[in-house]
């Protein structure tokens, strides 16, 4: 399947390189794709990244990579993910399921970090209500991107994810390819793409969680 | 052991009569103890509570069950949590560890409801703000108050409760105290009381979670 990744950094590069080896046709969206040997963040550099890869992924504009996909991921982080999906094009993005894994972390007032929108908003609702024709599903934000790709490294895999949305085709759809990709076994349904809020606000308990554990390899079970 | 509960809604109530059950010594604070026999919100009346006790517990002003508490318990609504701990007293609190299970739900404007306070503050924090010598300890408002209880009513206990405070000797003593009083296993010491903003914000997703699973009998596990 045709993927396009908007965003370059660790969880576009995480992602975009298990989609790879499950054989599916990725292009990664970046922003500056000329400069193929800066680290990116917490990843590695774009050069380093096709290596990995086998050279089998391609690299492009954020426009080449919304063009590219029959389904999108929005990679960025939360807090410019607005302005990166503007510039992949909303033509581009038009009838297209697009799986927003993004979170409005906001490191610039100090850590931890506060977000930036929350309780009465979210990205997840602000992206639908700027891409209306695109199919937003909110998911795989709740977890490490370790974890994201493999949940079976953490309690075998006895965990949870959640997806928010208001098609409930492409949640379904995105929950089929969440256990093919990567294995997810539960993924709850929490409701229209408002419920993204829910997720978004996970961020606050999951950054301490990281502090009070000493590891980010974890995630949340809704026990029942 | 004497301990004052402030708030007799169903929260108050149910704890206070666990508490009652394990042969503690119980004033249960209402702010209106003069109407005994209308139902209060989720709750039943108070008298049909002091009748469900054994009639072991004593009723009395936010005020009476301060002053009795060695330990003090809010089990007020988030919204009103301030104004009924300085009904309380702030003498009657000093010294003393106060256990906040409160959350700022705000139920004016529709449901969901949304919070009055997170992101950059939290109930538990105003709390500690406001009454400098109480030791604030928040735990226990990231479940049902059935599950509060009697955490074994889910998956067999295997679940996570919080503690978040700036004591630590008082976060030991209340983890110690939940294990003892309710059975819980593991309660996680997320940090200081800012590490409340973490809890209070898992409400949005619990309420949705509520609606998704058809039941309020489920906890949050660190699947690790």
């Amino acid at each position: 399947m045709r993927i396009g990744i908007i965003g370059s950094g660790v969880v576009g590069q995480t992602i975009g390189a298990k989609l790879v080896e499950r054989g599916e046709d990725v292009v990664l969206g970046t922003r500056s794709p000329g400069s193929l040997n800066d680290k990116r963040g917490f990843g590695q550099s774009l050069d380093d990244w096709l290596k990995a890869t086998g050279s089998r992924a391609r690299l492009g504009t954020f426009a080449d990579a919304a063009t590219h996909g029959e389904i999108v991921i929005n990679a960025t982080s939360g807090t410019v993910s607005l302005e990166a999906l503007r510039l992949a094009g909303e033509q581009n993005l038009r009838g297209k399921i697009l799986i927003d894994i993004s979170n409005p972390l906001d490191f610039s007032k100090g850590r931890p970090p506060t977000l930036t929108v929350c309780n009465t908003d979210s990205v997840g609702e602000q992206i639908q209500r700027a891409f209306p024709d695109a199919k937003v599903v909110k998911t795989l934000n709740t977890t490490n991107v370790n974890i994201m790709v493999d949940p079976g490294q953490v309690a075998g895999g006895n965990h949870d994810l959640f997806v928010s949305g208001n098609d409930a085709a492409a949640k379904a759809r995105v929950t089929e390819l969440l256990r093919q990709w990567f294995g997810w076994r539960t993924v709850i349904d929490l409701g229209d793409i408002t419920t993204a809020r829910g997720t978004e606000m996970l961020l606050p308990i999951w950054l301490r969680l990281w502090g009070a554990l000493g590891s980010p390899m974890f995630n949340f079970k809704i026990a029942r």
